[in-house]
């Protein structure tokens, strides 16, 4: 069964309301669909916005960053943050100025962010990031030493607030912009995945392994992730 | 003649220096190669990651908003923001948990945002805006109305303090960890232009205008975005 999200003084949609939805699977959704997020916090009051690699786990957002992060000072009760999730799948060129405009998916989402500090913990959450993208791949790499888990740093938050807004569909001029002789159109854009690269210094001949089968070459990068992220789920 | 940006507490790069970079040659070309923007701002001291269509002119970045945006309420001086913007090339999968990460390349962008509001200056940002992506297209278009003009937010600020990081390359696994039998390599990612959808209500056999011709199928977006931006600066 899927929820939705409370409207919150800051995820209430104040235009366009038509575009934005709190629908927890919607925003779940894009949430699994993309590697890179943008999290934003505060240092000596100003905002600051770092790209980060995270996973959702359930109804927790998980990332990685550097342990020198001014993101990694401990707070009492957590650190604010939020984390806004965006795809760009397009330009729309309308006849008129106004009509101009993207095609994009993006979530946003409130909450407060706590260091994963326990070393097993934090060996665990990297081992379910490795294998929310790589199904089963964390055993069958060397797994970290204590030194290494020492320079990796998870933070962890649970969604407390969150919304969506979805640009799509095509161009929505005006009739009246419709009987003018301008050119309007769509330009749709796609992120894909490129052929794979084995690491030169592998035996020759070393086969890619069957944990990688989604990465087809020119297969969307979205719906390959987002399979991969419900198999998990 | 290029030059580099002096790094700033904010800006300084505490770990993986080697991955950093503050050239600002190398930070326009990663500006001009992205539609989309992630900008980080306070509301009430808590920070908000709000993603926005961007664009570059010499030393300033303009963005679209909601006119409903917290972003727009007046503050002397300017809004202080962070503006973020990253493209993801691909994953690495190394031999130990340790080697896995993602390829991409980020900006990082500090300023003090204000709102543009006198309307021929609105209308003269939005025409670059539109030129900038689609070069002339701002003259074979309906221009905005009085009121049109009234709904539209275009915030600007100089860049003041700004950095860039890449990870490229490939796996980088000890000499000790190229010595086990894991499969190791690269997952490249990219985002790609589709083919151009026109607007259902042209007459039938309207030509796609030369000025699209960037735009071919299959082309790297951050490619063509950056060549456009170039031609333009």
């Amino acid at each position: 069964m899927s929820g939705s999200f409370e409207p919150t003084e800051r995820t209430l949609f104040r235009r366009r309301r038509d575009r934005g939805s709190y629908d927890e699977d919607l925003i779940n959704r894009i949430l699994d669909a993309s590697a890179i997020g943008h999290v934003g916090y505060t240092v000596d009051g100003l905002p600051v916005v770092t790209p980060v690699a995270y996973w959702r786990s359930g109804d927790r957002l998980f990332w990685h960053t550097s342990s020198a992060s001014r993101m990694c000072e401990a707070r009492d009760g957590g650190l604010p943050v939020c984390i806004t999730v965006s795809q760009l799948d397009g330009f729309v060129l309308g006849r008129a100025g106004m009509s101009h405009s993207l095609l994009y998916r993006s979530a946003m989402i409130f909450g407060r962010a706590s260091l994963i500090d326990e070393p097993r913990e934090k060996q665990r959450a990297m081992s379910i990031f490795i294998d929310r993208f790589f199904p089963g791949r964390s055993r069958e790499i060397r797994p970290p030493d204590e030194a290494e888990l020492g320079k990796i740093t998870v933070l962890s938050m649970a969604i407390e607030e969150a919304s969506a807004k979805i640009r799509d569909g095509g161009v929505a001029d005006s009739d009246r912009d419709c009987q003018l002789s301008y050119w309007a159109g769509v330009i749709p854009v796609r992120t894909v995945v490129g052929e794979i690269i084995p690491d030169p210094n592998l035996p020759a001949g070393t086969p890619i392994p069957d944990n990688l089968g989604s990465y087809v070459e020119n297969a969307s990068l979205s719906d390959v992730l987002r399979a991969l992220g419900s198999n998990q789920a």
